[in-house]
């Protein structure tokens, strides 16, 4: 198989790989493959497959959507959001974000990596940014929405999440997003659309305030334990 | 009262504060409190103290121990856990840990700053880093030990901890702790020494390989999701 000149470039220069060494290869659908890399340049590089080493594994039906915070912890969240089996990333602009410009392909690169590093056999798709009520306005019916809200300090996520968990029919808990705000949290008028929407399920993460990053990461992790694939 | 030298360097230096600003301050005893720097220092501050502004609320006596990584991920575990409300962490040095040192006076210094962040009212104790064998030669009897185990990708921590909680008479979930190996695993004997202790309860994070930030952030999560003061 070919790779890509960007494969290339992380295998020679990051991984610093010369012909003849050994990688492992997945394409997110078909499973991953030991491979041999027969020639690598700057405009790609070949690769003669091998056996298949494990087979296909599909993610769960999560995306993450998060305002865009500063570098660091922005990119902190693509890491570890890939880590923890989202399907895809939804940057969103709400009221109180800072930011206006998100690096959407630097998120991929920090996304891919992670992927790889993790043993995953896919690799998240990173939405482009979007501001948050354009999102809300074509949300899927089907997509139930997880708003971690700072005001919800009575409602602890796991009593939430082993409610729907006990009353859903067989294991698949179905199309699922984690809405985190930025670190002033959301406008009342976007927090009372949330909250009027069918899809919301309003979830609290206790009475210590938690970065944007920290809430992420505590939120998808609560989700994989309770209705995702951690089980 | 009178602010320390190290208090006083970081209201004047890091948040530029003058004689007149208001701050609150903790004691980590007997609640928070209003109040106005009077005069600041090389030497130390003083302030006054005004009404209190909230009670003091006890963190779960959780503690977490991990075994020292890298700089930027071992900063972030440290603040993470006092986000997360941990009471102590405990670096230990595993079979398969790369670090020999850790700059454990650094690591407090992120983790006061995470609790300040976050309206704690208390700041977690950071131990000085020991042998993983050493602390568990002298393991308390009564502090049950959530060992976060890559083999045991088959029980499901919010199995376990729910099951925990089901038996468990009342909402205090006594004394825990979280233990999070380094980035290789522990070593054959490490885990046949953990397993057999009777304070362990394992878990596990799923299948994908997850950095050593991540698992931390992930088990305190749902430690406090399920048995913690997030309910």
């Amino acid at each position: 198989v070919l790779l890509s000149a960007e494969q290339a470039h992380y295998l020679r220069n990051v991984m610093r790989l010369a012909p003849g060494a050994h990688v492992r290869l997945f394409n997110g659908r078909h499973g991953e493959w030991r491979a041999e890399l027969a020639d690598i340049g700057k405009k790609g590089a070949n690769a003669m497959v091998g056996e298949r080493t494990r087979p296909h594994r599909d993610d769960p039906d999560l995306w993450l959507l998060f305002a865009p915070i500063k570098r660091a912890r922005i990119d902190f969240i693509a890491e570890k959001a890939s880590e923890l089996g989202v399907a895809a990333m939804q940057p969103v602009f709400t009221r109180y974000t800072d930011a206006s410009r998100v690096n959407v392909g630097r998120l991929r690169v920090h996304a891919v990596e992670a992927a790889e590093q993790c043993a995953r056999v896919t690799v998240p798709a990173v939405f482009d940014a979007e501001r948050l009520d354009r999102v809300l306005d074509r949300w899927p019916a089907g997509r139930r929405l997880m708003f971690c809200d700072e005001k919800s300090t009575d409602i602890g996520i796991a009593d939430v999440l082993g409610g729907i968990r006990r009353e859903q029919a067989g294991p698949d808990p179905g199309p699922w997003a984690v809405l985190i705000g930025p670190e002033g949290g959301f406008a009342p008028d976007e927090a009372q659309r949330l909250r009027a929407m069918p899809q919301t399920v309003a979830v609290g993460l206790g009475e210590r305030l938690l970065r944007a990053d920290t809430a992420a990461v505590a939120a998808l992790s609560c989700w994989q334990a309770i209705l995702g694939d951690w089980r």
